[in-house]
């Protein structure tokens, strides 16, 4: 695990020296917004989906350098979608990993702006000659990117269904509702991480849809694992207020189940996510300690 | 005139039938955020921005039928520009084109999903191969609205500097503000709409630079118009408050040149757009029509 997290470590100091360059400075006014858009892009994440993009990538010759623009446009994907939750009028947080929210910092305003803008950058990287020399590998990202990230069944119905499941459930049983928040939500983004390096590396069918099953089990973990972390994690480390699901009566996997079957749940999704690696042998070992991570992580 | 707003609304009315496919409702709760996308982008436009992309597509030989994905893409964006601008934390508008705006529809929480949902769906339209069948065209109409709407030196900048030009302009004189928030805030997806066109068209050089020194053109006058409507308009026409700029304390063409001036600078740049046509010949009539309409609207 060690070992792992060191690798991890060392990808997101160079992700993060690479990310600086993309944000350079308007003279105006405006200059305010980018400033927004760097200090939240910026904020100490773990870069897993990024690491994610270069790893999967890796597998098929791809080097870190090359995946960087499409790992950098999810990532400012990511968090635009933060910012944007963090909002008074959606989850009204004051803290994110630790420091004031993109919102607290700036204003509302600027922070509205400020996600729009990393919204709106992540197609401007993706589309670009740097993200491939190939037109067609690009159109394909930015439509995944685009659903992934999208209303109809993506990031954004995910949030909306979130907010407003428990006012209108009559349709689902909970255990569907949890589900497709949590496909929506989190894992439509995992997912375009993995199979962007599988679309990067032009993968056969078969090893892409290997790498779309690794992705939809570890994001199903991920998200036990952070509502286990809501519950009993540090909030030192964690970075925000614990329990705060619980209290905005939010459906969580440790809500409905437990905490001991969501832990098992979460071992037995990781288990099915390394099955999955099986095709890549032993070039897959960085993509498996991944899997481990994500349920032994403190924050 | 009548002519060309008969022309206008044929195409406004193919335009809203059309799009009404392209928002089907989801099962879940989610379909909230869908619905209010739908009332937002449904909400009785002109469409002139669509009708941009399809006429000057149309030089080039490009039925409506084939233009209408970049069309639909321009103003799902622009729509969602709308839906932000009129927050609370923003413009704090109740009122668009005389219906509530989308956060006194729904809540501020779908507005701003509502929001991202739509700028979302725009980079998906238009990198679909329904857009067009060359991923070339695909990845540069992607690349154009990412830059387009953008934080660094588009919409989103835009948008800031006229929010907070009123704080810091000690780099700048207001002559240079105003022209640089009108190129930002409307003038970029004016342009995009015209230099898609082209862009679908494969259209040369010489004719892409004269259909953006014609966007360029009616883009300032078009702001102009607005700033006089906000001033002299029929606010039932208008479909909002007038004098809204001047009680916010916003920099406008009319409060900066009055309103005798402002009227002859949006002939004097109408003169020079339909200048700018002449190469297209008798086939830009309609183009022409358009830049004689964008001034004398009555909303």
């Amino acid at each position: 695990m060690d070992d792992f997290k060191a690798v991890l470590v060392e990808y997101s100091s160079w992700f993060n020296e690479k990310l600086k360059d993309l944000f350079p400075l308007p003279q105006g006014a405006e200059k305010k917004v980018v400033e927004a858009m760097y200090y939240s892009v910026s904020n100490g994440g773990k870069r897993l989906r990024p690491f994610l993009v270069a790893e999967t990538a890796t597998l098929f010759g791809i080097p870190k350098e090359k995946s960087f623009p499409v790992a950098a446009a999810l990532e400012c994907l990511h968090s635009y979608s933060l910012i944007h939750d963090d909002l008074p009028a959606m989850d009204n947080d004051d803290l994110r990993r630790g420091k004031p929210t993109c919102h607290k910092k700036f204003d509302e305003a600027t922070a509205i702006l400020a996600g729009d803008g990393l919204l709106t950058y992540a197609f401007e990287l993706i589309s670009s000659p740097q993200a491939s020399s190939s037109t067609k590998i690009r159109c394909e990202l930015v439509s995944l990117l685009a659903s992934a990230a999208g209303a109809f069944d993506g990031m954004v119905a995910g949030q909306m269904l979130d907010l407003y499941s428990e006012q209108d459930n009559a349709s689902y049983h909970l255990e569907e509702i949890i589900n497709h928040i949590e496909e929506m939500k989190t894992g439509r983004l995992i997912r375009f991480a993995c199979e962007a390096g599988a679309v990067l590396g032009k993968a056969d069918k078969k090893l892409r849809q290997a790498l779309i099953t690794y992705s939809r089990k570890i994001g199903v973990a991920f998200q036990i694992a952070d509502d286990i972390l809501d519950v009993e994690g540090n909030p030192v480390l964690v970075g925000k207020a614990l329990n705060k699901d619980a209290a905005q009566g939010k459906l969580t996997f440790v809500g409905l189940y437990g905490l001991d079957k969501s832990k098992q749940m979460a071992k037995d999704l990781i288990k099915e996510a390394k099955q999955a690696l099986l095709p890549f042998g032993n070039s897959s070992k960085t993509l498996q300690q991944l899997a481990d991570f994500i349920i032994n992580r403190s924050c």
